[in-house]
């Protein structure tokens, strides 16, 4: 079977596995207050180009966002996103589980614009009852997004005046930001990123480590007494120093780079193999996960060979389907799909 | 000022205010243990046509919004309602604040029918990813629904058979459900609301009393242990008896019925006085809440002298807005209106 | 039967219910945004000695424990109490419902002295894990206690004095604040309350109103966007002004000092009486709670003509148990009372 | 430096970090359903000696107690502990955070006894006010306890027939259960655990794994829906397998055994040097946590060579200090230590 089926199905990278190996055998202490989580946090930061900015490192994508949301938001607040959001469809409740309702904008192409961000404020405010209602007090974004598009930084500068301007922290969900920051047209970088969001985060678990998500923030204070809630949420790992080991070594000799650039190649591979075989893209997509409308025949013939990901509900004659590319995707895989189709 | 605000304007109906002054130097027990409150929940039990129910007070709609859904609900569901349900929009994330998502239909007529329901939960199921999603666990309705339209017997007949196929409970908000039973062309009885819903309330604010909502249920399996739950909830009042002598009240002599019958009928000699002058109705509702569309100049004229509802944002040169009837409105009010159109 | 079984046993003191009766048809904003809102917010202030601050007024004391304490706590901070506090024992769980912990201090006279809450800060801090911990984040006492006893001036000016320095928010619960202001040998004012608390609450369901507490803030800041966060709660009324004239009837004339002077008036006779008749107090309670150890047999005896509390659990030959007066005790009551003993 | 800090100080033992290499690139399914933790499953459930059980891999301590702990309690229902209780004092709130309080036991030595819980639960019960009050509605235990005590195997019989006697779930948090079936004189197996708890877990992190807790029941339907409870709690970790490898290999070849005899081996010739020079300990454990009383002198000069734990704060002439050993212990460090004594 190859695998495209999601970009977690393995373990870590070799290199991430051996510096784990290495570092095994010393004791060091527990919680992230380590020297590998200092070092991590200090490469992340100069990465991103922040002086003065804090990095924290949490197990998952769920509980980030649960913890980083928790710790910004007051009680009478919401959170803002695309009504296809990761935090609106697909994570159990764990927002509202922390008393937060998500607010959803209607998005076509699942990003937060500016202006429909304005236009929902604004509504807001103007609604002689606005006192009955959830409040908007930050927005969440993630990039890619839902659905493996991207926002240009032209987006993304505007949509982060638009919250300075209406005082709401913007918060990106970077779990797979590895792959946006090395898609072929895209004009944002991680210290675009850095900049723009309040807070973010830098997917480990989708690009290359065992698990990991590294919280970045210019604006430490956003995120006072962070340790003691992510404790709170259960997401404080014993031995932090694993996270602080494979960040270091993903922040090194361009290993992040490398791996993001690598899945873009074989996911261009084979979104052209698609395309030049007449496969119908289900989303045009710039990054690591393609989606391809195929004929259910030529889907339950794939099935034997290759692990891929039905998107939604299989159709009468048709279904979109997911691949995706990671850091263990190789050019055979490729060869042996298009050989297959 | 003639009021057509909202229908809780005013105190209490005369008759309720003479119960609570002639009552008012008895002792008795507290948190609804007295001899009030089990004569009130006998009678509403009687004209429910249910011989093994219960019947709880509670002083507010949404606290017992909150209350029910807390009961009814296991952490990892939510409940299911239109996108313009009361507990979706003016709630400020009651709900929520109890750990439960909204789990939103779209509507466009404000009901939950019983195939789009079905096709929600078999598409939820459907979807792989499905235990990673909250799962529905109840739908919560509205009659009237929030818009002010009334469900037919046979599309609540079709909605509980459904719920009951799927082992969701049917929870009906009826904070205005006296005017859902008085008017003109319903089919809906009391009777056949106690005997569709697992659970439903009878709205007390709204109908002539000084406050409190009558949570009725012929499962009282479903909400064991509701009294602590309601005291978890801060809404278990002290004096619980007041919530007694009112319903006791309210369902003696047939003043329920009365009450929604004369709001009724101010509400369908405003609604025939608006068409009547050539106005255009927001939306055709049957009970005592009138949308209507005024051009802006008219209704800037009518505020100095009539008070109403602007309903949702002032419009360039029209506005939807408001009017709303109860036990207090007289036939009077109504005139004054039509000679000032 | 004479009643001591509570304050919250009949309906309302008779000055209320009239001034409920004569404003029932006055059409009113909802949500206590009534001119009688604004008239006994500035009667109450004026009463404290506050020129800049702030009144909600809420239904009962558990909502109104729950919606202050999720108001000024963060999601890493918990309510520091004395063991048998009202929220530690009696609210079914309203506090840890919105995620905070309650941080109990043990204590026998049932308050949290200066020098134990110093004690307890510095320990906290002091131990290498605390930020694995739950902080402390607020102060919250009742006055009277939940036993009875009552702050001197002097220990509430420390405990004050020392939130300040840590920095915690001092809450006070009065939900019968109404009869410490009225003991006969207290040294405590309104105003002194109202300056040494950042926020607190005048009880008014066990003062004569049908139901009501009026919380109090000279620093409006720590209850920003409270409006919604009541809402939240499910706790704030539609029919708000009954709040308002209710508290403007109790600020008026008097009414709120004669009804404490009465009631202690009252409770001293009882007590004397008790201990007269050589009974023994289980405390010795300068308020309108009196707890006296009865034999079992008198206790039985009583129980046929007189209706009073049990205080825990019955005992094998003698038995604690509470009386309490209020409003609406006689001194024939307690002549009553006196030729059973 | 030699290490006694904790049992979290290194990476895995070299078993596991060997099965992590040696699967590496093998491509499975996500969260916990891949063949790995099916495998770890089946030699859990043949060691404990269940035949129709369920196993459920969590990453961390605190996480699992608050996703098994939610799952357990309805909203009115609050988890019974010793006052020590890693829930009630080391874990930031976490079970407040789901809504449940933590019902505190008075207890001089860590455990909650049959006998003190039945007397807590009729207390309850016998009150005239319960149904104000949070209920009982499990219990929570770990074991060893919090300060290193264990149960007896009667203790543990007695305490699981007297939760199965009023119907309260026992849940035993065995983050170091490892070291308790290690422990010399103990009579209690696996086994027993297995049959005497509702729920428990077996921890991996203080147990030689990366991280991971394994949640054994022998009744599945206690749990129902536990998936998507723990993806609520951002629990769920994305490559699952890593758990089932994890444990996998402590559950081959007598692992698990192995490093429990040799922490217990290591700790008692720990124990032996220090009151073989005449220390005093401050409390007399059986397992991998030892606890002394150390002149502050000796302890400033150790801690220039040795890291171990200040237990509590430090004292004016001598303080109480952890020492823990685990897998990575060797002989030396002992001999190290007793040469530096």
């Amino acid at each position: 079977m190859v695998n495209f089926e999601c970009d977690y199905s393995r373990g870590a990278h070799p290199r991430i596995m051996e510096r784990l190996m290495a570092t095994n055998m010393e004791a060091t202490p527990g919680y992230g207050l380590d020297k590998y989580c200092h070092h991590a946090e200090s490469l992340i930061l100069d990465e991103c180009g922040i002086s003065e900015g804090k990095v924290y490192f949490l197990t998952g994508g769920t509980q980030t966002n649960a913890c980083v949301i928790d710790a910004l938001l007051r009680p009478h607040q919401g959170v803002v996103c695309a009504e296809s959001a990761h935090i609106n469809v697909h994570e159990a409740g764990a927002i509202e589980a922390s008393g937060h309702k998500v607010l959803v904008l209607p998005s076509s192409d699942g990003k937060v614009h500016a202006n429909a961000l304005r236009k929902y404020v604004e509504d807001f405010y103007a609604d002689a009852t606005y006192e009955h209602c959830v409040f908007p007090g930050m927005v969440y974004i993630s990039h890619p997004t839902e659905i493996g598009t991207l926002y240009t930084l032209d987006e993304l500068e505007a949509l982060s005046r638009e919250c300075g301007r209406l005082g709401l922290p913007l918060f990106m969900d970077g779990a797979r930001l590895i792959y946006a920051l090395a898609a072929e047209d895209t004009d944002m970088t991680l210290r675009d990123v850095a900049r723009l969001c309040d807070v973010f985060y830098i997917g480990g678990t989708k690009a290359g480590t065992l698990f990991g998500e590294a919280v970045v923030t210019r604006r430490p204070g956003l995120l006072s007494h962070f340790f003691t809630l992510v404790k709170r949420h259960g997401a404080l790992l014993a031995k932090g120093r694993l996270l602080g080991v494979q960040f270091e070594t993903l922040f090194s000799d361009g290993l992040y780079k490398e791996i993001g650039r690598h899945a873009i190649d074989m996911a261009m591979m084979l979104k052209s193999a698609f395309v030049g075989k007449g496969y119908r893209l289900y989303i045009d997509s710039p990054t690591n996960q393609q989606f391809i409308v195929l004929p259910n025949e030529v889907m339950d013939r794939l099935a034997g060979y290759v692990s891929f990901a039905v998107w939604g509900i299989r159709g009468e004659s048709e279904t979109p389907v997911r691949f995706v590319t990671d850091w263990s995707t190789s050019e055979n895989d490729i060869k042996v799909l298009i050989s297959l189709l």
